[in-house]
């Protein structure tokens, strides 16, 4: 292999995530290398570039201007994303953001302009579980035309605990917004409404958090959506997915451990730490993306999906708000993104 | 055993569900003989006495008034229930009676009034999944402390496909009903109030028929509670519970069935005829009933229970048209039924 | 029904299982009453006579005897077994025998003797597995001809632990004895050899204890069988059977129980005492040789079949010691059993 | 990351296994590249150079002695093993071999020494299950001492079908191999005895293949292993494994696929091309491979477990033959290989 084949990525912000990431590509994955970081924390930027042997730049527009960059990691919080992935694609270069892509509709939607305007797609959005096997054996078996068209679809997105900084809204924007993405890609369909109900409120939670949560969503075509959120459920980490359709059931595997026989229980180990549960995908992914992103290509999220993350997202925490439903009007997949 | 300790029961109605019950009492329970039976259809009812050899009066108010009856067992269509059922109270005869106990709420609150004026509980309700293994085995989890409070019920009840003579209100009234029954007996709650939401509406329906829909109780403490009743589902006769509780979440067992491994797939079957999978609990049931009724008294579903089932059953077909949240006013449970 | 339709039995032993099943036949069980019961231990006899409203006769010998006995319930101790069946079959009287039917091979070729002289069969043996869901489920399977032919069988039975009393002799007669019935009768073949394979020794066994053991057996038309047997695996009562044929593999059910996530566990129980795998099986099989027994025949387990059983139990046994493999010589069916 | 820190790997045979580790190496892993490659077949490496950018040696003794070649891949038919990686050896050179380490196990002996006499171990083998999700969370929890002692192990290895070139002794070469490299390193014992039982012989195999078979192996410390090996099985690519212990039994998850509910049957897929099972493995192994030998340590199998492995299988392979139980005897483990 020659050496220009080798994708050389500047990363934007090297917290949790993001060093993760540097990892990936420089242990684990093939094809590219870090070759310029940045962060606000400079020590903090000093130790990821350690890692990977890269070079520091005093912050983003450094980052993408740099020419011994190709493509660039958006991994930085979010209200910067909108700066770093606009900036990137007025540089030409191809970009992966971590979700949420932004944290307004209106950002969400200059990105999008931008891409339109430049007449090609520049930008990755980090929603992972689209790599996951589970989801995608299910995509594959609702292709298959043997299922009959989905109908509705029952979700729980349910973590052990969660601390006091976590609060409502929050509910929709860290821990729904897998699913909002996973789902209109799952079925091949866009929302049209949000709605949120509220069971009965767990003791073990705070006054700032309505835990669980059930919320609505529906599509285009009549599917009706509910995602179980419920972020302090103790007992584990627990991811379900049941497509209802007309002639066929279909129910995302669980997580895969040993069955063990023990103290008169027949039982197999539940995931604490949402970490593992889709490890492997993260792999996959930036793999995905380093291949796509050398040749100039996006085949994975886009901003067009980011765009509609956003957009459903605020319309479920209005619904949280309001106890209506709440429309969610993202306008048609432009012909440029052929959703 | 003395011969006077052996129950003698009249059956009123000798259809499909009746003879069944005739045949369970003569083949297969102990301490009951069916010694009266009645029916519209003369045939159909000499057809029901030859099995348990028991003698035919010309209608239900013959059957009550038999001195070889000693318990009244109603099994004729929903809306004679109410007055065989007034008949037997009056008589001072117990009497089993199958569901819907009545088919409206005023019709129900008649019989609980009855009850009480007389100071005696008369009637068990036929709501047999109280009797269920799975069931029980759920009530002993949820009442030993260790779950913590219940916050949420997801259900489904899917059938493999009903005719055209089966309409929206009877997802209500014949599917449901089974799990309005069984759902505030597990969590030992009270609804207050239903709704109705219709996902995309399956090809392999009628006119009639919205199918699916997904019904939402609450109760009184706050647990919501959402069932998903498809009845032209084609894959199965497939009956759902999960009960979600503060640190566990708690699932009802599918019936039993060997594992197969074949043609490239793992499998268990799945029924199709739903008399399977609740056959031992009808036993179980009707064993109870004799055992009790023997003494005079009621241990299973009683006529409150039955009058709660018509009340909430009224508010979900109001639901089904309104597209509202309808609340359920059913009072406070009287002290003579101690809920 | 006329009184003479009730089939009169006289139970010989009143111990646990001769006392469970007169609580069954009194209690739970149509078609029959129990009448005459006797007991070595005379307050016991008393004890079990109150329950069903019996007289006591002092022996065996006696409740064959009396005229106001149809058939014979045989729950005394197992060396006592054949004299109380050979003495029924004597008397014409149909019985029912707990396993084992008799201790030696000699003496149950005397009760086939017997009955094949008188020209019928009087005596059915308790194997109740062969009443239980699961297993009639997998013969179900078996004779569907989906599967092609059984080629082999891996089986466990496991108990939580077991007294010093218990010792390596009666892992074959007390154990597994019950896979030794139901086997044969699961694929329709015969034992022609045994063989005893001791793994590592538990620490949580007793000096006259070999725990585990595999015993294989092997049947005429060359179906391999290998039982693990294992009485202290301390962690559940556990009973396993998987049938491997040509083109499928079928599996027992375990017994169901709702499923649990709770402290990072997903499980359902595993039973620890034994009694509850089998229950309902117990009244099944009452309830079948009541009804057969009625009528003067037998449909479940033959004397045939208590033959069988105690020959190849001989060579189990003969194994352990051995350590070889030790043949199984029962001859051919006879026409009259017609296996 | 310095150029010198990838490393250069020649690959000796690019069939099809060796072709996939080329792409696994160029497309999905970190820290090493093709460099040189060879084959008998002329234009099968050149497929391969191409694949990867590498240039073509004329043999492998031409690779090994390459100076742009860090690390051979010996992937090869397995009579050549022997020769490619005592090469390497003499060398000094890392090396991953493909199982079987050697067909002999006297080859796999002056592989041992020759390692033992360099004072310094060089080979990998290439039995990727020990780096199986499934296989490390198991050991895991046998090593966690909760279990108590492991006492047997029931496996099974079953395979959709094979041809008419697969004969008896390829069940022990070809496939349970696997099982007996996995198996004593999952409960860190040795085997001392070879036996193997032929149960009824399916119709769907041929006259030079008895199918099924089960394979018998003890261990120093006790431990009964039974593997059935069920190459024609038609169902499904079926690996099972439960480990029985003093405490617990522990099962090997089955691959993870989405439950389906359709046409009366709740399942999930089986696979049938035995690939996929373990291809996670593979990347897994590979990469810690080249992220030991890039520092000159062996972690994974060694040729010490190659070794073993050869003994045992030739063990079996001999008691296919002679019916009895034979003794495996590999001498105790070399300190140098620390066991």
């Amino acid at each position: 292999m020659e050496d220009f084949m080798e994708l050389r990525i500047g990363v934007i912000g090297t917290g949790a995530i993001g060093t993760e990431h540097i990892e990936r590509i420089a242990n684990k994955l093939s094809g590219a290398k870090v070759t310029v970081v940045t962060d606000v924390d400079k020590p903090r930027a000093e130790k990821a570039a350690a890692v990977c042997g890269a070079r520091i730049e005093k912050d983003g527009t450094g980052v993408i201007a740099s020419s011994d960059v190709d493509a660039v990691m958006v991994t930085n919080w979010g209200p910067a994303h909108a700066k770093s992935i606009l900036g990137s694609i007025a540089a030409g270069k191809m970009v992966f953001c971590e979700k949420p892509m932004t944290t307004t509709g209106a950002d969400a939607k200059k990105i999008v302009d931008a891409e339109i305007a430049k007449g090609k797609k520049f930008t990755q959005v980090g929603f992972m579980r689209r790599y996951d096997k589970g989801y995608l054996q299910m995509k594959e078996i609702l292709s298959s035309g043997k299922t009959g068209k989905p109908l509705m679809i029952h979700c729980a997105h349910r973590n052990v605990a969660k601390g006091t900084e976590y609060n409502t809204p929050m509910s929709v924007n860290d821990t729904a917004i897998h699913e909002i993405d996973v789902l209109h890609w799952l079925v091949g369909d866009q929302y049209v409404s949000a709605q949120v109900l509220f069971p009965k409120q767990t003791s073990l939670t705070h006054k700032d958090l309505r835990d669980p949560q059930i919320m609505i969503l529906t599509t285009e075509s009549g599917i009706l959506i509910e995602i179980e959120v419920f972020v302090n459920c103790q007992f584990g980490y627990d991811i379900k997915c049941e497509v209802v359709c007309e002639r066929a059931s279909v129910e995302l595997p669980l997580a895969s451990f040993p069955s063990v026989k023990q103290d008169a229980k027949y039982y197999t180990a539940l995931e604490t730490d949402w970490k593992y549960r889709f490890i492997d995908s993260y792999d996959v992914e930036i793999q995905d993306w380093i291949n796509n992103a050398s040749k100039g290509i996006v085949k994975g999220p886009s901003a067009w999906d980011g765009y509609l993350a956003a957009v459903t997202a605020d319309a479920l925490v209005k619904a949280q708000g309001s106890g209506k439903i709440e429309s969610i009007a993202t306008g048609p997949c432009p012909d440029f993104y052929s959703c």
